[in-house]
């Protein structure tokens, strides 16, 4: 079955307080079944997770400083990259934090709890339209070995972010060894494709997924426990 | 734009020789634009890229075998898994071999040179419709820090694996930081949204993107040099 990757244009500038269901649901046409990826600036900015550099700190610096500050470990620290581990667990430079995309100077950190603003947008777009859909929150992060960025998930609601195929069979009758998909990763991967960072198109409508529902879902099930994680050296701070 | 993920249904088992061009060109109805997104598993089979055990010696066994002669380096060696550097640069999980999805106990191993069978089966997909089509070899890899696997862009023609927002400017007027996109690795990502591993749909269409032209272009550019890498621990053998 074919899927679509639906942008959603003419959001205007998100605030702190604006409500991202109600501009979602005005601005798209949702079916039942459509997966709803919305980029975690805006959801920051709609959350007020923001930042200010101190008097005299530039943002680069600010970022660092408020990563540190945040950091449940610090993975990786050198002149020119702060990865640390968020309180989420997330692996990631500078603790999501970024300077794009926010008015003014600020600095958009990383909602407090990605699934939990997921449920909250699924459950007011399912009020608005009485559409069932999924939501996930999407963040740009880098990875070891690869070059370039990717969209992943952050956050989840509705759908099971690991499809775990074990115990399957190959077309041959094998045993499927390439067995946990990331698919709530995917489809933030997927989503990135009909936008450039530039052109402030923060939601995309993925139709025709066939998810697997999860009341119960989070994005945490996609952080490797660190103990059981052969690359996240480092140290608590 | 609205991108589409069209599976490419009734491909038959694909066998050492096999033309996958042709086998693409009659199941798929291209069009200018388009990307083809091929799983490794049919390049493997049609290229003759696989190995069996010796005697006696059970899959998992020889696949760890084989990564180890294989490697330019061990990356990890636990019980569980061995993740080697192969000769193409990449970083995975026993340098990509696998058991599933081949006939008679066989074990695939990956391209020689994955950007090699992306030319050859662009070439040949333009030569039998007349469509200039981008072309991307696509393998499953797992990941430091996050759970599950995604899939990842092995080998590409046609197409430029990374797009450069370096220099771009945001909305309000600030330069861009989140800057080199992986596209090659999210269309990779993208395309496996619409199949599982077990239903034998190992090629996907991707219409709607616009991708960067690049006629000299290189998977090996989403290989992180190991001189770069933090995360690439682990002795040449």
């Amino acid at each position: 079955m074919t899927i679509e990757l639906i942008p959603v244009p003419g959001l205007p500038e998100i605030g702190e307080g604006d409500d991202l269901a109600d501009l979602v649901a005005a601005h798209a046409d949702l079916a039942d079944g459509d997966v709803v990826v919305v980029a975690q600036k805006i959801v920051s900015k709609a959350e007020g997770a923001l930042a200010r550099p101190r008097p005299g700190e530039d943002p680069a610096q600010a970022r660092r400083r408020i990563a540190r500050e945040q950091a449940t470990r610090i993975v990786a620290d050198t002149d020119e990259v702060l990865v640390t581990e968020t309180a989420h667990g997330f692996v990631c430079a500078n603790a999501g934090i970024d300077a794009s995309n926010v008015p003014d100077g600020a600095l958009s950190l990383l909602p407090d709890d990605p699934d939990a603003s997921a449920r909250r947008i699924r459950g007011r777009l399912q009020a608005l339209t009485g559409r069932d859909v999924a939501v996930v929150v999407a963040d740009t992060f880098g990875r070891p070995w690869r070059m370039g960025q990717t969209d992943v998930a952050i956050g989840v609601a509705g759908l099971a972010p690991i499809r775990d195929e074990r115990g399957g069979a190959d077309r041959h009758g094998a045993r499927l060894e390439v067995t946990e998909v990331a698919v709530a990763d995917e489809l933030a991967a997927a989503a990135d494709l009909v936008r450039r960072k530039a052109d402030g198109v923060p939601v995309v409508v993925i139709r025709g997924f066939s998810w697997e529902p999860d009341e119960a879902a989070t994005a945490r099930l996609l952080v490797r426990p660190a103990e059981q994680d052969l690359f996240r050296r480092g140290e608590k701070p």
